[in-house]
């Protein structure tokens, strides 16, 4: 049987198989310099430090772990987020039943020692993020390694920095909450039927429809992350119109990452409810 | 980094992904009852047995320990080929630098136990082989979990059981050979260039066209396996030949799985050797 970490990376594969995502990597999109084998290699290479999760370890260190194992492939961050969202849910798989209760237990447990490891992450890849609104009073990210003093002076732990930067990133809110999109996502997996690669899609584009994309909003604003929410809802689960969404976004470079990270995190609840590939 | 578990993962990923590779399933091409899923859930479930080997396992017993992993999903028979020439790959790259004497040394050094534990293997999925011809004398595959009385009562390592299938089956003549077309066919894709799935599948273009594939042989007889290397040998290397190769295949049922087991192995050791997706 595959155990929690294999559930993760699996969910990591199909999330990036799942076609079509509009503006994301997939089994039949890819970019020149961000291609389909990055992501292969991306999940990967994370699985040691899922592993570690699994088994227990701190979670900022398990975090740091995967990112540092997912960043050898030439494409440069591939799953940041999606490993932000899955460490926890891992560590919460493999204590006992998954349910928000208990993923919002292990989140709400974590430490200053579990933040250090948060920005410690940021030293392997770049990761497309805003600069902090001031009234969010966080070390910014940017300063990877370098935050981690003021971390510990501070007394932040991960619990503080997710919730902090909860109302701008829709992976943080996850986090604070229990992951419901999540969990909600998960059961619209599991209700529907046909290739696993359609239902992923089906799922991406659910979340899509929700809520403007974070990420979409740190790059482009929150006028072009409400229009890709809109389009996202006027396509709903046809799929055939959803590629030529795909289509739209690639050329004005639309990319709804923080949609595809909380897709991972629903394929991964799924997979451990029980859903058979 | 990534270990030897870790690139033998990947390299059942890439394979999988490698496009077009005429018969198989491929990034691009599936089969209603065998999707692209299938091999993605299969690789992941068989790293535990490719974990065993990596850490000194009992080769037979990490073996059948990853069949038993793989099969896991819906699918069937989506790897065993591939992992019958991964395991040994990576206990020799685990043990050391990996060349073709020192994987030779691996398989030499199997046992009866080992050959019990391959054995077994059959137990979990359905593989295509043939009926033995009469001059090889060994027990039925057919026989799983019940061939291992006669293999320990006859002192059949599973260098012996391999050594024997050798006439008939390529994966079985790389296993007492030193793997010379994996090896030599992992230079093919280190000196190639462009996206990774193309890379392999020229990989499996060019080993192909080497010789008739052991599964098409089983499945349709030896005029239809020379027929198919004549058709590579005329596609070369030219993805868009290929690309209509593969409906043609598709209509007859032909199927190059051997080929693919092979270049499972050739990106493995490609991947040892240093190349970087």
């Amino acid at each position: 049987m595959r155990t929690p970490a294999d559930n993760a990376l699996l969910a990591l594969l199909l999330e990036a198989s799942g076609t079509p995502k509009p503006g994301n990597v997939d089994r039949h999109r890819e970019y020149e310099d961000l291609r389909f084998e990055h992501f292969l290699a991306g999940a990967v290479g994370a699985g040691s430090g899922l592993r570690t999760a699994e088994a227990g370890g701190e979670l900022g260190a398990a975090f740091e772990e995967s990112v540092e194992g997912m960043r050898h492939q030439r494409g440069g961050n591939t799953q940041f987020g999606c490993l932000l969202d899955l460490v926890p849910l891992v560590r919460a798989a493999a204590d006992g039943p998954l349910t928000p209760e208990s993923v919002r237990g292990v989140c709400a447990a974590t430490t200053v020692e579990d933040a250090c490891g948060f920005y410690r992450a940021f030293e392997y890849v770049d990761v497309a993020v805003g600069a902090l609104p001031s009234d969010i009073d966080l070390p910014d990210v940017g300063l990877a390694a370098d935050a981690t003093p003021t971390v510990r002076e501070r007394g932040l732990t991960l619990w503080d920095v997710m919730d902090r930067s909860s109302p701008i990133d829709a992976n943080a809110r996850e986090w604070v909450e229990g992951f419901p999109r999540s969990f909600a996502a998960s059961e619209g997996i599991l209700d529907d039927d046909g290739p696993a690669t359609e239902r992923v899609a089906r799922a991406f584009l659910r979340l899509l429809a929700e809520e403007p994309d974070s990420l979409v909003r740190t790059q482009h604003g929150e006028r072009v992350a409400r229009e890709v929410q809109e389009s996202a809802t006027d396509v709903g689960t046809d799929l055939d119109a959803a590629a030529a969404l795909a289509e739209k976004y690639v050329e004005r470079d639309i990319n709804p990452g923080t949609t595809a990270d909380l897709t991972a995190a629903a394929v991964f609840i799924a997979l451990e409810r029980g859903w058979e590939v």
